[in-house]
């Protein structure tokens, strides 16, 4: 059969892996496919670059739009990321009838809706494994393996530089600061860090995973947000003592009365898989009526695992590429028609446990008052623990961990709490999830 | 789009999980394939048995060969067991050109090499995720999700029985003739429980998770296979010491010069995510030359999660059933004409660390004359410990964890010790491995 020609717009790290992975694995691929799958040409933005591939068969071009619009090219692997060019480059590709794999996820949940009904449109396939979590194959577990579930729950810790982040804090008591540092000097944080840190990356992420589980529309905008760089080494240690890890995860829960989209930092078990899921790996838990808890673990980032993912994609291309696109599984997992928008939940109707950290005057009686304000709110408390003032320090740090209920009414004591005399800094929130 | 007709033959945990989640969750799958998908027939043993679906719909018959040979059955789900009647069910299911979805590993073990021809020839899928740790999807997951890659090693916790019992004998000192009791009243162990405690299911399960990982034919007979019922106390309680957890583990590696499969309690690093999967749970942990190490985790048993797989499996086929058979992943997920046979190792030919516990007579220099007979043989010693003899024993029991190297070797220095004059009880082996 005909060899597959594919035409990378991007030749960095994911782009180069790329084709790397499909020059050294050739002959593995196609007893696997039963034909070749070629890289024939690529777009970069300087031709003298050192490469991690072999170029020496290849079409290099500084324009993108050379690759996009070439004849001989079947599938486009769009690498060079953003959510303009990309975008402009992905339609054009579309356009001419060419299938597109992408690992671009901040174009998905932002552009994803738009993109998808255009290659429905023209009959072709974009692909995204490699856009959440690099090398697991969340996506196609979510779409297909998991295909007999209703998906009731997700919770990943799905940026590996916050994890990275989180895991030094914990093991070697550093700061949130000095570990950005370091993660940036590795290279596992970008200059401007904000993506990672703030939980927008991992948002992304979210809107994409909520949206195949629930076969809902992509939604970024409706995604809560919160990151970790206000997250401190009191708490960390805290938590610990406890017997919890403090992970960040995006969470997507489908209740009876709406869907609860959030990232945020979350105190787990730690005796739960996912609590020790460290450094910069990636696992996702998907919770479905009838397989119950599954998690899916590997590294989420790097050059060869987001090309392992990548390649997937191109070979799933392949098999049902000369096929009625029938068979190919719908770009979000459900039917296009079949998409069905429920309502979202803002944070104060959010149901989780929260760790509650109060720093107060050491009088007689303000534990029994701070106790008081959730038993008005009817907050059942799993535990009190009152840690005793460091050499210095002239107030006692009280932390509650509370049970299940609504955030809105743990808001609520919160504020009446911080309304009181004795009580010093602003309190600490941070959810608690069982996962059992 | 016409309903696609399921007929399942053996009602029972798995056949009535499997209609039970078709019923339940037919409004989501066909929001995500765009069709219906109705089980219409089944074959039960007893007509009148409680069951977990609603059978008003079905039509029961007490003859297999009825559901196999209905023209109105397009894909038939084979329940019952067994490598005989399921077998003869199974070809003659194919042979009248049905798709065919199975959990029976031992089957597919055995005969799938011969079964897979059979489909092959008459263009219809077998498909079998559900014979292998049930809801985790591993089969799809190495297929499909890791085909970019060439991979180098699996190692899976896939017998739910084996992993509750060393759970229980680790958490609780319980020995393993009183966990398997528990285990056979809880109904996780048949009452003849051989083929879960001996490694022979793992055996059926590593046989076809090797063979759709290197492209081999399911060779079974080929797999060394070692249980955990002379595994003591003792060992578990010294493994847990030294920092490792002992798991029985399905392990198959692709080395330069062959391939090792092989069934054994293992010692494993104690922070490894996979010597934390407890209880009846399932984990296989996959290592890719372009992906790194991903561990796919979840429920190996059990109505429902295993009915999460075999919908799955029937979905997939939905989504082809009317496409040319190209566009479908192979049995084994290399083309038929890409199988290659590769050598399998004898067990002396074994790489891997050992756990090797000696039980001595108390006197002089006897662990230095222990010692040389590993340095003989070129054998590097990671760690010595020398037990003291616990209240009326009058001999001491010495550990040595070696590094990496030949099993051969090793046996070699067991049996040049064991002739030793002061040296009691057979010794204990048990393969030690890092995953790192």
């Amino acid at each position: 059969m005909k060899a597959i020609k594919v035409g990378i717009l991007g030749l960095g790290t994911v782009g180069g892996g790329t084709a790397l992975v499909l020059q050294r694995n050739a002959s593995e691929i196609s007893r696997r496919i039963g034909r070749a799958v070629e890289v024939t040409m690529a777009s970069v933005r300087n031709l003298d670059s050192e490469r991690l591939c072999d170029c020496s068969q290849l079409t290099l071009t500084q324009d993108p739009f050379e690759v996009v619009d070439a004849s001989e090219i079947d599938i486009v692997v769009e690498l060079i990321g953003g959510d303009t060019l990309a975008k402009e480059l992905m339609l054009k590709a579309i356009g001419n009838g060419k299938h597109v794999v992408t690992a671009n996820k901040a174009l998905i949940a932002l552009h994803g809706n738009e993109i998808f009904a255009a290659a429905q449109a023209k009959d072709v396939s974009v692909s995204y494994e490699s856009a959440v979590a690099g090398g697991i194959g969340i996506i196609k577990a979510i779409r297909e393996g998991l295909a007999g579930n209703k998906i009731e729950l997700l919770a990943g810790i799905i940026n590996g530089t916050a994890n990275f982040i989180l895991t030094e804090m914990r093991d070697k008591g550093r700061t949130f600061e000095d570990v950005l540092a370091e993660a940036q000097s590795l290279g596992y944080a970008e200059a401007d860090p904000t993506f990672d840190v703030e939980g927008i990356d991992a948002a992304h992420k979210l809107t994409i995973l909520a949206a195949i589980a629930f076969g809902t529309p992509l939604q970024f905008e409706k995604v809560y947000a919160e990151g970790i760089s206000k997250l401190s080494l009191t708490d960390v240690a805290y938590a610990e003592e406890l017997g919890y890890r403090i992970k960040h995860l995006g969470i997507a829960k489908n209740s009876h009365d709406g869907l609860e989209l959030r990232v945020h930092p979350t105190l787990i078990p730690s005796e739960r898989l996912l609590a020790n899921v460290d450094g910069v790996m990636n696992a996702v838990l998907v919770k479905g009526d009838a397989v119950g808890n599954t998690l899916h673990y590997g590294a989420g980032a790097g050059a060869e695992p987001t090309a392992s993912a990548v390649v997937a994609d191109i070979l799933d291309i392949v098999r049902s590429i000369d096929a009625s696109p029938s068979c190919r599984v719908p770009h979000l997992g459900f039917q296009p028609e079949a998409i069905q928008s429920l309502p979202v939940k803002t944070p104060d109707q959010f149901e989780s446990a929260y760790y509650l950290r109060f720093d107060v005057n050491d009088v007689a009686g303000v534990m029994s008052k701070l106790s008081a304000k959730f038993a008005d709110r009817n907050i059942s408390i799993e535990s009190i623990t009152q840690k005793e003032p460091s050499l210095g320090q002239d107030f006692v740090s009280v932390i509650f961990v509370t049970q299940r209920t609504r955030e809105g009414l743990v808001d609520q004591a919160i504020e009446s709490i911080e309304s009181m005399g004795d009580v010093r800094a602003d309190a600490v929130k941070i959810r608690v999830e069982h996962f059992d």
